[in-house]
């Protein structure tokens, strides 16, 4: 088997262990090193042309889709095709103190994929088949690499649905979906990744091939670790395979739309009807700048006059939808709706999420037109705080002269602000960087969380400790130094700040 | 301040930590002792008469509903009142190395409450306040000796439901609910304790009390202790306060009830109907003599001449009930039902899920009048194999001549087959200790658990190496090392073994 080697291959840092007490252990440079000749020994344990170190390769693999986050310094790229591959890089990585960084579609936006010195960056992604459909207990098997719009169609012929849906479905692999315990516009009734994740086959930092988490519908042999990997960014191990809850076809949602002439109305249209027991599939919101910047990217015809908009989908049976229609009605014209329009033909639905699902090409385009910066929020608040929120980012735009606008899966309190800036001007750069993280202080000044599904991975590593308590600090530090005491998985990720 | 002291009292034994590699660390025993002067420096600590050294107040407290589990030594009760005692009590046990296991209302049956050498027994049955209703965000949080049924009566004004019910939901407090991830009926629609538990207040092994979770619906910062603390059987720390999530208010359902010949029709029934997408609110079968035995002990009517029944419910709209309702009638038909019957009267429903609540006691009078002996086991299967596991239960009984009933949550694949025995006579009540094991090696060939929902405590230590692979083991051990270094919390139960 052939690697090629170019003179440029950075000669790689092997590490050693830290002593730490209290803090997450890092592999740490020293003065050894793993050059071509112990790569070659790994090459040759792989599958053929799993491993390059060809630099620019590496460079195409290096990051995610986030802003300010480093990805310097991996000395190969494994593209592992089997189980058998992601051992033998952990085997190698455990003995010669190399880190990993896992990686999937590398669609994540906390840098939680982006490469770190000396390291090896592990992908899975040609690991994507569909191992089994068990129709009679309702589980799919997988690889981690599949996308998951991908495995959405491929159960579809079986009458069966794997619900959890992030922005990124088209993009996002499920390996990452477990990696950040992904959500998305259906979480509102459906639940999160963890909720449909029955058992995980992983490689741990050593290399040992483990089953976590039973076949059945219940359980409780044992300390469940398989909830504990799910959320856990790459950072415990490495994830083979998963086998997946799945539930009967999603029937066809009714569809009801309001306006409202400001943000404050429509946020509390959403804490009102939640409060009122409504139940809905999905309920979205979009602030006007977003309703404007959707209509300037496509032929949307949203009413972008309107101060703010919800989206709320029913998927009950037609009666019943029609009760929580009106209710939804009836909230949101006491909240100073401006409209409120029901729809049951699956085009019109399938057409206003399809546009909801384009906030973000949206965005780009906006931030591609005022100097290319945008970055993305993710903070979930309890419903009832929303109003109050909006109002906070509002100052916050108006202190600073800087866009930002708001979409949120509103039924779950989760908020996506995005603030927009000149990426070539330093000082913007800056304050939206600071901006970007008075967002998240703001959200837990008002009860909620920092993160509500990206993940924490390098962007918000540093926020970690201001939501976290100092018992939970220490003891999410214990387990993490209990299942990788060299720190080979994901160093400088999550825990690491804290 | 007084604390009773009797000569009797044992006193106690001060433990050290062991050095252990690969084993879950426990303390060990020393010369050295904790006396009463130490006790009397922790009560004086502690709310007023929450510390005992009584004997008899210890040795009515020292053990759950469990047979076959030791649990003697223990030298003090500490029935706390409030977070602060519960916190007392780990500081000491750290400081003097003393075991601590902590208790709700000890109707577990697995003995993961009971007593063990050495040990304080720290019970929590008196923090059982309803602390808040949060309708807004449909939560509620309470301390963790409140009853399950109380809470679920107290929710019911605010048009609230907390789903999880497991068949002791009258008995069981919700602090050991989440220590064992309680399950119960409504499980095959509504899910486990786990998938209600937001976030958790707990105690960890040194006295530090820590907030686990967010209270946002979503919520991906950091490892998710939260979960991983639902099921560790106090093994981990001890919850001082739940926040729990809540759904509307549970509609009526519709019930139907059906019989059949033998016990694998039902069972294939229930394997069948699932597998063509049913939705059942609740799916319960029981087997012949279970029926039998209902009879015996009240006037329920059930047709005993029945080789088997499954009671189905759901709990939809009137038009998509009757449609699930029809299909049902039709598998089970299809299946050689002797007779289905359907009602919508919610008291028709109330009695039959009432008489299926009685089995217990049923089998309590089924088990006195013939030597005392029950050993009720938990094992969860694929569905598809129920039949199959039904069968092996009946060569079991024919080879040894002892009686073996069956109920199971079928919808789940949770079974719990009964094994009646003489307690009073040695042989039969080893061959039934044998028969317990050798259930759950036929749960675990045919692809199941050892335990769905009643926990593993001591009753099932030495089982866990039959379900748990190398890998698995190894890092449940570094978990629990990691976060109870001195091996106080809950010795001797569930890792203990492996």
């Amino acid at each position: 088997m052939l690697i090629r080697r170019r003179k440029t291959v950075a000669e790689a840092v092997v590490t050693t262990p830290a002593v730490a007490f209290g803090k997450v252990v890092m592999t740490v440079q020293d003065q050894t090193t793993v050059g071509a000749a112990e790569l070659d020994v790994l090459a040759a344990r792989l599958s053929e042309g799993a491993l390059t170190t060809d630099p620019d390769v590496i460079e195409a693999h290096a990051r995610d889709e986030a802003l300010f986050c480093p990805h310097e310094g991996a000395i190969a790229l494994v593209r592992a095709t089997s189980a058998t591959d992601v051992q033998e890089v952990m085997r190698f990585a455990s003995e010669h103190g190399v880190p990993v960084v896992p990686q999937g579609a590398r669609s994540g936006i906390s840098g939680g994929a982006n490469g770190s010195p000396g390291a090896i960056l592990l992908n899975v992604s040609r690991m994507r088949d569909v191992i089994s459909v068990n129709e009679a207990e309702r589980l799919v098997t997988v690889q981690p690499g599949i996308i998951n719009q991908d495995l959405k169609d491929h159960l579809a012929p079986f009458g069966l649905s794997y619900p959890p849906d992030p922005g990124s479905v088209g993009l996002s692999s499920i390996g990452g979906n477990i990696a950040t315990n992904a959500g998305g516009l259906c979480c509102v009734k459906y639940g999160v990744t963890r909720d449909y994740v029955r058992s995980l086959t992983v490689v741990l930092a050593d290399g040992t091939l483990t089953k976590l988490g039973p076949q059945t519908a219940k359980g409780v042999a044992g300390l469940d670790m398989r909830h504990l990997f799910v959320g856990s960014e790459g950072t415990l191990g490495i994830v083979v395979e998963a086998t997946l809850r799945l539930i009967p076809k999603l029937p066809d949602p009714f569809t009801a739309v309001a306006t409202f002439p400001d943000e404050r109305s429509g946020l509390q249209t959403v804490a009102d009807f939640m409060a009122a027991g409504g139940v809905p599939s999905l309920l979205e919101f979009l602030d006007s700048s977003s309703l404007k910047m959707l209509n300037e990217f496509g032929d949307f015809g949203l009413d972008d006059d309107a101060g703010s908009m919800l989206i709320m989908q029913v998927d009950q049976n037609p009666a019943d939808s029609q009760v929580i229609m009106a209710q939804f009605a009836e909230v949101a014209e006491a909240c100073g709706a401006l409209d409120v329009a029901y729809s049951d033909d699956p085009t019109d639905s399938a057409a206003l999420i399809a546009a909801r699902r384009m906030i973000q090409p949206a965005y780009e385009k906006f931030a591609n037109a005022h100097g290319g910066g945008q970055l993305l929020d993710d903070v979930c608040l309890p419903r009832v705080a929303m109003p109050e929120f909006c109002d906070r980012l509002k100052e916050l735009q108006e202190s600073s002269g800087l866009m930002i606008a708001l979409v949120a899966h509103a039924g779950d309190g989760n908020t996506h602000p995005s603030v927009f800036f000149d990426a070539n001007d330093a000082e913007q750069t800056a304050q939206a960087q600071e901006i970007f993280g008075e967002i998240m202080r703001i959200g837990l000044e008002l009860g909620g969380t920092i993160t509500g599904e990206h993940g924490v991975g390098y962007l918000k590593r540093d926020w970690l400790n201001g939501e976290l308590d100092e018992g939970s600090r220490r003891i999410q530090i214990a387990v993490k130094n209990a299942l990788d005491p060299q720190g080979l998985l994901n160093p400088g990720k999550m825990l690491s700040a804290i």
